[in-house]
């Protein structure tokens, strides 16, 4: 007799709905819903699974169409799969006597968890419990599954509210003087059993649970139907976007006990170890226990060992099982077993989360044993959880204990713990005493460089990503966290009001960068394995794989090596300013800026060379092979002052002062104090900008001060031809910011040449280089054909194009109008921290193509923020950069995130992969 | 007998030349040189020009390539022509009896003025010389044609320096005894050729100056020739680019001479009056005289009415020949005229200059007349020209006779007069008694805004273009001058330094608005005629010609109506905050940035409402049957409070004062003001921003204070539907400022619409509306195809968009690196001032295109300071907008500007205008 449709798969037969999706594994979870078409995938693959059946999404379908009627034939099918689990298992459903109870769980083709229902122990009525009680001798274990049964069919089949069942237990339980659940007897659970039977009556009008175990079936399989149409299933079906007319399966499958005897038991296994990768088995397990005792901590569980030896049978068959489903799954897998009789039972796997450490490690190793390919396993780690590998990290537990008192921008990641410190110099002068500080600031300047590499860590009130504490953290790899609103500093009275805590200077606290939390006191952390075998493995592989090249931004030879280290292929920014900073050569670069005659300013430019020149030889030298990126200097000037403010405040403060002084020689040194102020504040005011970001700096500066290209280009050539004569192989590349217009770097490149030709003589030797020039305003990208003519590279310099594309400053903005705009979704992210494919990157595209229309072997990377952002370089691959560069730290995270863009989307053959 | 080359041209063989070149003008020009060509045009007329011909640049070109030998046949011609001038003049060359003396002069296709040389007089000797005394009984007039024959002649051809003849003749007039060399007689000439030639042969060590006429002009021939390969011309040819393989023509003419007796004179004449642009014959003349007394203003010279009394048939001949060659030239010819025993010669016409107001009736009268089309009368009057009927303007006499005192930037055109004052409310309190105001700032600030509409005009020290103080200016018409770097304000002293003079508060001083410049003292101006019929008729055809839509900027009702009296077609931007800034309104919106409380912010706004809905009405009515296109609210909200420096000195003084107060009320008061001063700073403190111009403004206010938006659009539907009801057709269209994001936009046009459609619903009445948005920023360029789905019309701000496109603050750049960038050439242009095409203008053309792309009838405007100016309106027409929106004084020149953008390049009908 032919069937009009098979409305009823049992788990064997899953190759027959196969079939029927073209082999598509797709279509079999679409018609078994996900949990089905697992059960069914492990039972095929021999995996002891409690046998069951699945009625299909299309069943449902019917159902739902057809005025909540089973469609034809699909109960007869239902019942001929009861009869054949009932003969592979020995046992009858509806008997008494050994008898067989079965679950009811719907099942869609994406998980919706906890949108959905389930009915455990159908089978059970008053004499099946009674035959069981007779069987085992023991009524709680029967009488407490029966309970559940009506409990779970009351509220999902018959609509009672669940709590009225729990009320019902806790005033038995008072009754009865009982603690806990399990202080209840046998009896306790026959007479609840009974009272739920009363409220499903009373609350329903008086239908009664059924006792027929068809019945039941009949009922929890519509039920489930229904389900998929409850009004909470459908909301979270909008908000996932799942469409409604999918369906969901009933998957029926016989229940197993864990909590039969000292023969039985439960547990959960890890294939390999999830905080280290190690392969191995792993996981905890309880004899005589259901599942819920392993995950409730009721009971101490035991480790998978303790198996091991009391059940070596069960344990190897795990190992074995295992293995398995790893080679089927091509994934660590992470399983929940139950040991029935002396029986193992897997009655579910699933993909094991894990540690970033065991991320790395299982992808290496799974390689290596040719489970994945190379490129599957680069893949599997993604490119943040490489941070765990460069920065230490708060102990898990701790962060736990200890609430954050504070939360600010998670700017530079890792976790610090230190004695606060509320200026520079008291970060350095205990630093230097051996001690740990966390210095915290209002914000940072240049000025405070000095605090900012002595402290392990930096807490700042204001300031964005892009801050100046943000960038130079990240740069130095500091963890910092910016911009808490909560944080006050008193500098009177040293201490600091930071959420409802104050703390004054001295005190401990540990700040967490990676999440941008602030926690009081000294918290202990993890310092995870810088030269880990497996993280080294899949970063070689990541090179193979990758095209887009990976480059620093270093300003010292320190920065450089490390860059190195990490695997830089060059420098991709060297910011010349911020050898400016160092604290001997800020005076020298301020008595360039206070000068009043051409005369003065120039000896203070000569004395900047020498200096100059020993960096660049120290970049050279740890660079040797690789392309050096040296951009002129970029800020404006008045970023070496101090500001306006704060001259101001000094002013008064020192005129104040005057009145109390007594000897002649103090009051004329405080007068030339005032004197040295004044002349600050004088050229402070002159230089001050209304829109400073958008002012004279870069190339404006160049060109108005020629002077000082010339001095950093004759300092880059005498480094170079120094190094060339030492037989190191020097790439210099000079960089000009800021650049609007083809004229500026044409007036450039005639300077630069010139004192290039001049050194050179003068030196006898012979250096190749290459000019070129930031992209960061959109002119420049707009008429990157005209640029393109003088530079001979381009590099992208996507913060400050961010700002101009958007017109956003980011100093103010991401304490401003932006937090507003990324929380509200008005844009989609934070455009600073990944890079607006839309706006900037079609900017980029333009400047692309132009720039290569004029000079097709042209040059092409990005040194902002983003070039350490792995969305960001998947646009940078996209749009056929040569190279990207950030800070040393993220190189590596760049390296692997290169390789994720040059493998593209998942492709098919990973979508065969069903965890 | 065929001649191999033509070499020599007679004035009456131009046709030949002409047949030579395919007819092509520009042919004959290249071959005979400008002032030949130009020569035998008027022969061809029959104009009576002197008789002549031309020696070919072809000829010159040989000369220079064949070791300077005078081609095969040339000097032949040349004595057949020198014959052929003998016939028609009756006069002999070389004969003392009735001499022809003749003129050779340099000409090439492209006038290099002073850069090559003349020789007149040739064919003088010392018989001839005796002849002519013999034959007009006066011996000075002769002598002092030889003497200048030797002296031209020793310079040009023998290379003798000309002050040497110069210092001859002052030593000789002081042994003389006379004054002038019009004290000199016949003699003392007599005397002085001999010593010239004693010059020449000194300094030539022994060559004589030639007394055969024939060998005269075969060395001045030569010399023209080789002049064309002197230094200085070879300099000048670099410098204007012009090749170097062209050479020279050599034009030989007939002299003649006006100084030979009463039936004798010179003058010049212009075909209409270059000061008005009447129809009438007007010039100069004196007579017996020569042209250069005439020029020199030795004597006093004769209006062409006195010409036309005394020798009235020349006067009509005059006439008759003005007519003739303005029909052939097609334009206004400046005529110079020798009349020699009563027969009148016409020595050279060029087209006249003129009086811009003389410009426009001229085109306008000759379009009338069908001398020239109505486009080309279009296109001769320059946009510019037009500020003369917008602006009185200085008196030019008053203006050449007082030097400035200082510059500025030239940023709202017109001249004004006035006492200085040097705040707001001194300007308003003057301006109220009658006076005429200067208001004098450090720079202006919104609180101004009273002084700025009370004055005559307005100085400030600094500030670019579009600096507020400019932007207002504009606006309202006032002329100003800002940025004006060597103004120091002493407040305490109320006086002023300005260059090196010292101004008090009330002295009177006198600008000009369209120079930039500042003069001490009150100065006449001149004030044109509005209501000019000719100007009417210009800018009629204009408006038939363009194709480009010309709205106004206008804030208020009076500017609307001012706008539409100028030929608006609608209002293309009205700027809301500028109705805030209104003294008895910027307390209301202090009130509601300084609100602590959510209550109290929104009862400021409702205040607000009314005064809008005001504002909105008359705008409405002002342009019924236009569009009205209502900007949101767009400037940061510090910008309606008092500046931050400003506050705290306010506060520091107050606290002084304190100390010296006598009563508790006076005291009380005082703290009053402290308090508030407080609020005011701690407000900017907590509003201040680095950098402003990218920071919370425009439509990010709108989202952060969705009141603000909807309170705005409330008023706009109020004040639409009031109108409506009144059958007025309203055509309201709301722009957002700012917008970076489409889902900016979406936010706010779901506000707006639902407000929209509350109000009309309130009302009764539907408004037709549009929603739109400013583009500014680069990334609302790039996504503008994402923007168009929301949008229904676009406006560039392309004053924003250059500040970002470019990387420039306006506030900081033109009062900083931008002056030494336009100075140097980096950028070509002031981009603030032209609309930068490469940069800016491409970003457009991409927004343009993507706009379109998603909505083919999208409207697209420009209403940044651009919209006004003639260059970056023609790249509007040529980038396919539909509008440009300007302020309402620059209506006229963007109408005629784009008429002159809608005509594009000059055709080649023009091309044949030979002027």
């Amino acid at each position: 007799m032919a069937r009009a449709v098979k409305w009823v798969y049992p788990f064997s037969e899953v190759e027959q709905a196969e079939a029927l999706g073209g082999g598509s594994w797709e279509s079999v979870r679409a018609l078994l819903g996900g949990k089905g078409a697992n059960l069914a995938d492990m039972s095929r693959l021999g995996v002891p699974v409690p046998p069951g059946f699945i009625v299909t999404t299309e069943a449902c379908n019917a159902f739902l169409a057809g005025d909540d009627e089973f469609p034809e034939q699909m109960w007869e099918q239902e019942l001929e799969q009861i009869e054949a689990i009932e003969k592979v298992s020995g046992k009858k459903f509806g008997s008494p006597d050994n008898p067989l109870l079965v679950s009811c769980r719907s099942g869609s083709k994406f998980s919706m968890p906890g949108m959905m229902d389930t009915i455990l122990n159908i089978g059970l009525n008053d004499e099946v419990a009674a035959g069981m009680v007779a069987e085992m001798g023991d009524s709680r274990f029967a009488y407490d599954l029966y309970r559940r049964l009506v409990q779970m069919f009351g509220s999902v089949v018959l609509g009672v509210p669940d709590e009225v069942f729990g009320a019902m237990i806790l005033a038995h339980r008072e009754a009865a003087g009982a603690q806990k659940d399990t202080d209840l007897s046998g009896d306790d659970w026959r007479i609840l059993t009974e009272k739920f039977k009363g409220i499903v009556r009373s609350y329903t009008s008086g239908t009664e649970f059924p006792s027929d175990p068809y019945e039941q079936l009949k009922l929890a399989t519509a039920a489930v139907f229904k389900s998929w149409n409850s009004n909470r299933a459908i909301d979270y079906r909008n908000a996932a976007g799942i469409p409604h007319d999918l369906g969901t399966a009933v998957t029926i499958q016989r229940m197993v006990f864990g909590n039969l005897g000292s023969d039985s038991g439960t547990g959960v296994a890890m294939s390999r170890n999830a905080s280290t990768g190690a392969h191995e088995l792993e996981g905890d397990f309880l004899l005589n226990a259901q599942g819920e005792d392993v995950v409730a901590g009721i009971r101490q569980t035991l480790p998978l060992t303790a198996l091991q030896s009391e059940m070596p049978d069960i344990y190897d068959e795990l190992v074995e099982i295992a293995r398995k489903l790893e080679t089927h799954y091509r994934n660590m897998q992470d399983m929940e077993f139950t040991i029935e009789h002396d029986k193992l039972w897997i009655l579910q796997t699933r993909d094991g989360k894990r540690t970033a450490q065991a991320e790395v490690r299982i992808a290496a190793d799974m390689a290596e044993e040719e489970l994945i390919t190379r490129e599957e396993a680069v893949r599997r780690v993604q490119p943040e959880q490489l941070d765990f590998f460069f920065h230490p990290q708060l102990d898990p537990d701790a962060a736990l204990a200890h609430k954050p008192v504070a939360k600010g921008l998670d700017v530079s990641p890792g976790a610090a713990m230190g004695m606060v410190a509320f200026d520079a110099d008291t970060t350095q002068r205990w630093a230097d005493e051996g001690k740990d500080v966390i210095m915290v600031r209002p914000e940072t300047k240049p000025d405070d460089i000095h605090g900012l590499l002595a402290a392990n860590g930096i807490v700042t009130a204001r300031g964005g990503r892009t801050s100046h504490a943000a960038v130079v953290a990240r740069q130095f790899g500091k963890p910092a966290v910016v911009g808490v609103e909560a944080l006050g500093i008193d500098f009177d009275d040293r201490q600091m009001t930071i959420g409802s805590a104050v703390v004054r200077e001295g005190d401990w606290i540990s700040i967490d960068g990676s999440r941008g939390e602030i926690r009081l006191g000294k918290l202990p952390t993890v310092v995870p394995d810088l030269k880990n075998p497996y993280l080294l493995k899949i970063l070689g592989w990541a090179d193979e794989i990758r095209t887009l090249g990976v480059r620093a931004n270093a300003d010292s030879p320190q920065d450089a090596e490390r860059a190195r280290e990490y695997g830089a292929e060059g420098i991709g920014l060297c910011r010349t300013e911020h050898m400016f900073f160092e604290k001997n050569r800020l005076p020298i670069v301020q008595k360039m800026i206070l000068a009043k005659y051409h005369s003065e300013r120039n000896d203070a430019i000569d004395e900047l060379l020498p200096l100059q020149r020993a960096d660049f030889e120290g970049l050279f030298r740890a660079m040797a092979g690789y392309p050096v990126i040296i951009r002129l200097l970029d800020p404006p000037l008045h970023e070496f002052l101090p500001s306006h403010d704060e001259l101001v405040q000094d002013l008064a403060d020192l005129k104040m002062r005057l009145q109390h002084f007594n000897t002649m020689s103090e009051v004329d040194e405080a007068l030339d104090q005032v004197r040295i102020k004044q002349d600050f504040l004088q050229r402070v005011k002159a230089l001050r900008e209304v829109n400073p970001m958008l002012g004279t700096r870069g190339v404006r500066l160049g060109i108005l001060v020629p002077e000082l290209t010339q001095m950093q280009v004759r300092a880059v050539f005498e480094a170079a031809c120094a190094c060339a004569k030492d037989g190191v192989d020097v790439h210099p590349e000079i960089m000009i910011p800021l650049t609007m217009h083809a004229r500026e770097l044409e007036s450039q490149a005639t300077l630069l040449r010139a004192e290039a030709v001049t050194v050179m003589a003068e030196q006898g030797v012979e250096v190749e280089y290459r000019f070129g020039t930031m992209i960061e305003l959109p002119r420049a990208a707009l008429t990157a054909d005209e640029m393109a003519h003088c530079a001979e590279f381009f590099s992208f310099g996507t913060n400050d194009l961010t700002q101009t594309v958007f017109g956003i400053s980011r100093d103010d903005a991401e304490r401003g109008f932006l937090l507003h705009y990324v929380g509200n979704r008005i844009v989609p992210e934070n455009p600073f921290h990944t890079l607006d494919a839309a706006g900037v990157g079609k900017l980029m595209e333009i400047a692309v193509t132009l720039g290569r229309q004029t000079r097709p072997d042209l040059e092409v990377g990005v040194c902002g923020e983003h070039g350490g952002d792995p969305k960001s370089i998947a646009l940078c691959h996209a749009l056929g950069l040569d190279y990207v560069s950030c800070s040393p730290f993220r190189v590596p995270i760049a390296r692997l995130a290169a390789a994720h863009a040059a493998l593209g989307p998942i492709g098919a053959e990973e979508e065969n992969s069903r965890a």
